[in-house]
């Protein structure tokens, strides 16, 4: 989702005091790093670069999850420790190019590519290909373990830290069991809607949405009342943002972004608007969709046959309403007593900022 | 090193207790990624294979640390806390086989190439190659984040937990660079001595060594006293301890693990024995050596041309005096009346066992 056009959004709010946190970070960093050796310079500069691109959507939740638990408002440590997740987030989506071999991230070459570049630039020996991935699988390595070292860092009491460690932890293994399992359904083939929305479960809704919430609430001192609030609204929310993301994926987004339509039929992903479309479809266009989907030189015709096929099926309404259903889910739990009143607007805009047709 | 054959050594003693406090979290985690699908199974059985082999060389380090710093015998938070360093070393393995496209570990099929057969089983959808090194990045990434839930959960008061963080947190930053910089002096082709030496520093006498000692000493709560004395000791040591590895790597090993002779030239390992063999030949020997070194289809011929290079230029020697020279050192630093007399005898058996002939 792009920041509201408002400074005072619940996102951009978050976003500055979260940038200046990640670039002192970085900044020492980068001293300890050159101090190894100068040669190292090139991969901090990829690591910041990827960095630098997020909408710090964890990040956000983690805030105002805080303030929902009744934290104080624009409190250095909390922008520290949330900042934290943009590192693991980091580590994830390097990783992830590595796993899926992309050429892009955001329009910019993917670190893999950029380190990839900078051996063929320098005429080394070998495969430039083959280091790039090499020093990719490194430098995401490195987010990993700096993700965990800025929140342990974050200037928390050790105990509040101590209580956000369940979170924290469950997080990491969470996003990381929800990509093995994306991985897994993707060369599987799977069209159960059950492995979709699982795979959904983990690796969006509760890595993007209600973990990040919980972090919060356990830092702030309150995770045992607010983990249910927060897992009733992140759970619902975290779906039907990855629905509305899909949907984008296939139809494209018209805004800023600018991913094109049918990528996402092109990679050949395992969503639940394809699991939905292949079980409300006659079994000739199923076959047909099937035999298109992830062909890598699928033509605008045929992209436009799919995109026709996924609406007269009745699957993208199907998928609008439970955007729909899931949001008024989402927006229903923050009527609980327990949370505290300064977050509820600013979640309740999240919701709607996390579901719009156009990012 | 193998561990000596009598169970009273100082790495047999550790090992057994390193080794229950890694099934049992593994036992626990196993449950949690069951829980969120049964088809991470295959992930779990992956990960624990390559835990299951390890010499337990840094939690050795790190357990002879504390007890050097006064800390207790066979207290079990230390056997978690060093056991968690086990977490980072599978990491390190399953992703430098990733990097390194390598087949094998120990004698068994590298992470990537287990995972890869299991596609390959299935039939499923792609190339089995890739889903391998995608699943094996996720399941280093996942070693990576339990390492620290591992030592976060040990069980010592938060406030030592924090001070062991700084050489947690240094170990994890230097091995990653000295891995990179390791892989970008391969593809550079350096022939610099002083190079060489500084991936060994990192990637060997920081990381398997010096750290683990370190942490040690603070989780004992007297890591300003014992540091310089566990640097003095650990830098020299761990740099004797790749050394030896080095000179195996091309003589070959005639103990148990059985490298094959000329396995590092076949890989074009750029380590200080090639630094030394190059700096000391003459032109057309060098080279002829440096057009060999690295060929994937050396002969024996070669390999043994090679190795008498090694030897007549007194490349050999100069490696074995380094040998000699640091282990000494390493001894001298043991002196020190800061050290815990309970820890200066096996510290003294681990500098015999990490630099003998043999592994």
């Amino acid at each position: 989702m792009s920041a509201s056009s408002s400074s005072a959004s619940p996102v951009a709010s978050v976003r500055s005091a979260v940038d200046a946190e990640l670039e002192a970070f970085c900044t020492a960093h980068r001293a300890q790093l050159l101090e190894i050796g100068a040669e190292l310079a090139p991969a901090m500069d990829a690591l910041e670069a990827m960095l630098a691109g997020g909408k710090r959507l964890r990040p956000t939740f983690c805030y105002w999850g805080w303030r929902g638990a009744g934290g104080a408002a624009g409190d250095p440590r909390v922008f520290r420790a949330a900042a934290a997740l943009e590192f693991l987030q980091a580590c994830a989506l390097v990783h992830d190019d590595v796993i899926d071999n992309s050429d892009t991230r955001r329009g910019l070459p993917a670190t893999h590519k950029r380190l990839a570049k900078l051996h063929a630039d320098h005429g080394w020996n070998g495969d430039s290909e083959g280091f790039g991935q090499g020093a990719a699988v490194l430098i995401g390595d490195l987010c990993l373990a700096w993700s965990d070292e800025m929140y342990q860092a974050s200037g928390f009491p050790l105990e509040s830290l101590q209580r956000g460690r369940s979170p924290f932890d469950a997080m990491r293994t969470e996003v990381m069991a929800g990509q093995y399992l994306d991985t897994l359904e993707q060369v599987r083939g799977t069209e159960s809607r059950e492995a979709a929305l699982r795979v959904m479960r983990y690796k969006s809704a509760k890595y993007t949405i209600e973990r990040p919430l919980h972090l919060g609430a356990a830092l702030a001192g309150r995770h045992e009342e607010l983990a249910p609030v927060y897992t009733a609204y992140g759970i619902p929310l975290g779906v039907a943002f990855q629905l509305r993301d899909d949907v984008l994926g296939v139809f494209g987004d018209p805004s800023t972004t600018g991913k094109p339509a049918g990528d996402d039929l092109r990679e050949g992903k395992r969503t639940l608007v394809v699991a939905e479309t292949l079980a409300r479809s006659g079994r000739a266009d199923a076959d047909r969709f099937r035999s298109l989907l992830g062909a890598p030189d699928l033509s605008m015709e045929a992209v436009e046959w799919m995109c026709a096929l996924i609406e007269s099926s009745g699957a993208l309404d199907a998928c609008e309403e439970l955007v729909t259903r899931y949001s008024d889910e989402a927006l229903a739990a923050l009527e609980s007593p327990a949370l505290d009143e300064s977050a509820r607007e600013p979640l309740r805009e999240l919701v709607a900022a996390a579901t719009r047709r156009a990012h």
